[in-house]
């Protein structure tokens, strides 16, 4: 990267802040996709918004050859919280101690204009690229996302428009810019489970059933189990328990139920169905009365090393000298409705150290850089 | 017992009555101590009242010498409950469909009734009877019970003055009057755990600890466990969980803290610090990080057959042709202390059925027959 800018003249830095001072927290776009469908309408774009539930969301593409790359992120925040603990008010784009600082600045309003702007510097310069580009963008991400990439998603398989390499502009870079990818993530199942006992004094156990002494075996059998052993990617699938609760608060009553509230983080290894099997096997098995309410959260998906992520790393290493290191840490993000229609779908963005919290920030320095990655991807990829 | 009565005529049934018209829910004993001291009085009885905190308490004795007989009891009930669902006022003490009907009826006003017409029937034939007849009488039984007949027994037990035989006059017939004794009560002893963990989110449970899962096992472990086998008198010793609880009712923290809360009842073979003991032995085992506040409201104790029992068995027999069986099933009962300064201590009296609830009863026609069973018992004790 021979090129020479000041900060002042960055032109990321710049759109960046024009999108951190819009206040769209979500779902509330406050007109940050019209702001980018402005500046890729003169590139040869089309655009399609996908509009639902308060939600807006857009599907932009150039070009209609395969392979279809596509970019994905969202333009919504969370909230600011405590007005009085920032330093600068969140939503004006102060740039302070070589920083930029604002709600959306690391998530994700600064990968959006990197985005744009790799895309303008390629296009300028590659004008008949291979393939297409697309970028999918929704003011739902950090919400309930129903009606964000997940109903988009789904508008595209409908119609068999599916990308063949995605990147999510998602902050994923850990202690320095550039040392973690997101290759896959694992997949969330919750449970709450309720035992049922009888109820009684303790003076009388025998005319009661405790769920309590019941469910302790089993509980205890759950926990220590090894559903998997993970893998290159994946940590093993971990069970929590995050609540249980039983008891009337007198200390004289065998309570009549037990619920216990638990969490999987799972890989591809222990799918979502085989896991509720699992465990219902061992309820059932130490014979206790019992429901259980299942709510899958997510399913996992991983990327294997590939052309997208050897892209990536490479542009990486040719913009910071970084080696990334993949990963699957973490919690859930829109990859996981993306990896249903993509076969190579990976995150990848700023330092995420202060993202959800007062005084969000990127340091400026990494704001260039990150055009730069997301250009050096798309000529890896897509230059003739 | 040749005596032919009309219940109208019945002197411990007009005795209960004046008695329950008496309000003396816990700890105000309304003027039911001096009531009994008016009667007692002309007996040759000497009183002493060891009132303290609100509460009020009788020490009344006849004669000087050994074996000391002691009728225990108490004056205090429960409250009303709701009025509006009483066939008649709580305090009416109405007769109605061959019941005496009261708060107090069954619970214990009738037995201080009866301890009172058994005492002047056994003294006017027995004038000159061997050993002492004493009565220790509370007016708080119900509640907290700390300056009821605890303090009492360790008034009595400062200057030794301590009974041979105790009669508590609690309502222990189960089905049929006479059907049960108490000869004891299992000790009772509560515990709040509380297992340290560290908090986390579940998606990194390697940077946390969860204590629900450290936990399990040991409570597995406890709830399977045989303290004892019981004996003749005692069912086996039983650790009951009463509550538990750990979580902030989100579904992705892995709780800091578990507090189960905890209750043995427990026999003579298991000794209170022999169990905290067990306890803890368990928990150490399992590397918990715990606290427990342990409180112990009850030590158990029990009055083998004997000169007590067998006098009691032989007068409800001869009144009631009922065999009765010895039982150390239920709550704590004020046994409990006095069986600190009485070798032998049991507990008999009305069927319990509608104790502390609504329409609190006691059949008329086994008011005369209490007595008759106290009367009979002085007899086997002290007649000369």
């Amino acid at each position: 990267m021979s090129e020479i800018r000041t900060e002042s003249s960055s032109p990321t830095l710049a759109l960046a802040r024009a999108l951190i001072q819009r206040p769209s927290v979500t779902p509330d776009d406050q007109g940050c996709l019209d702001l980018l469908t402005a500046r890729l309408a003169p590139l040869g774009f089309r655009f399609e918004r996908i509009d639902a539930n308060g939600v807006s969301n857009l599907w932009a593409r150039r070009g209609n050859a395969a392979p279809l790359f596509c970019f994905a992120g969202h333009t919504d925040v969370v909230p600011a919280g405590p007005l009085g603990d920032w330093q600068s008010p969140p939503f004006a784009a102060a740039e302070r101690d070589g920083y930029l600082v604002g709600r959306g600045a690391a998530d994700m309003k600064t990968s959006l204009a990197a985005f744009v702007t790799a895309i303008e510097r390629f296009v300028a310069d590659s004008p008949q690229h291979k393939g297409s580009i697309a970028l999918l963008l929704t003011s739902d991400e950090e919400g309930i996302a129903t009606h964000g990439t997940r109903m988009v998603v789904e508008t595209l398989a409908a119609r068999a428009e599916t990308p063949d390499y995605c990147i999510v502009g998602e902050p994923t870079s850990a202690t320095v810019f550039g040392d973690t990818i997101k290759n896959g993530r694992r997949g969330s199942l919750n449970g709450v489970l309720t035992v049922h006992g009888i109820q009684g004094h303790v003076a009388y156990p025998q005319l009661a059933r405790n769920p309590v002494h019941q469910a302790a075996p089993a509980l205890a059998e759950l926990a220590a189990r090894r559903w998997d052993d993970g893998d290159e990617f994946f940590p093993p699938t971990s069970w929590q328990i995050s609540n249980i609760q039983a008891g009337t608060g007198a200390n004289n009553v065998i309570p009549g139920k037990l619920e216990v509230v638990f969490n999987f983080r799972f890989s591809p290894a222990s799918p979502a169905e085989q896991l509720k099997a699992q465990v219902e096997e061992v309820l059932d098995r130490h014979g206790l009365d019992y429901a259980i309410a299942w709510q899958l959260s997510g399913n996992p998906f991983i990327t294997p090393r590939g052309d997208l992520v050897e892209a990536l790393t490479g542009a990486i290493r040719a913009t910071t000298s970084v080696e990334a290191q993949l990963s699957t840490t973490g919690g859930t993000s829109d990859g996981r409705f993306i990896a249903t229609i993509c076969p190579q779908v990976v995150e990848f963005g700023p330092i995420n150290a202060s993202i959800h919290q007062v005084d969000e920030r990127i340091a400026i320095a990494d704001i260039e850089p990150l055009s730069d990655i997301y250009h050096g991807v798309l000529q890896r990829l897509l230059a003739v």
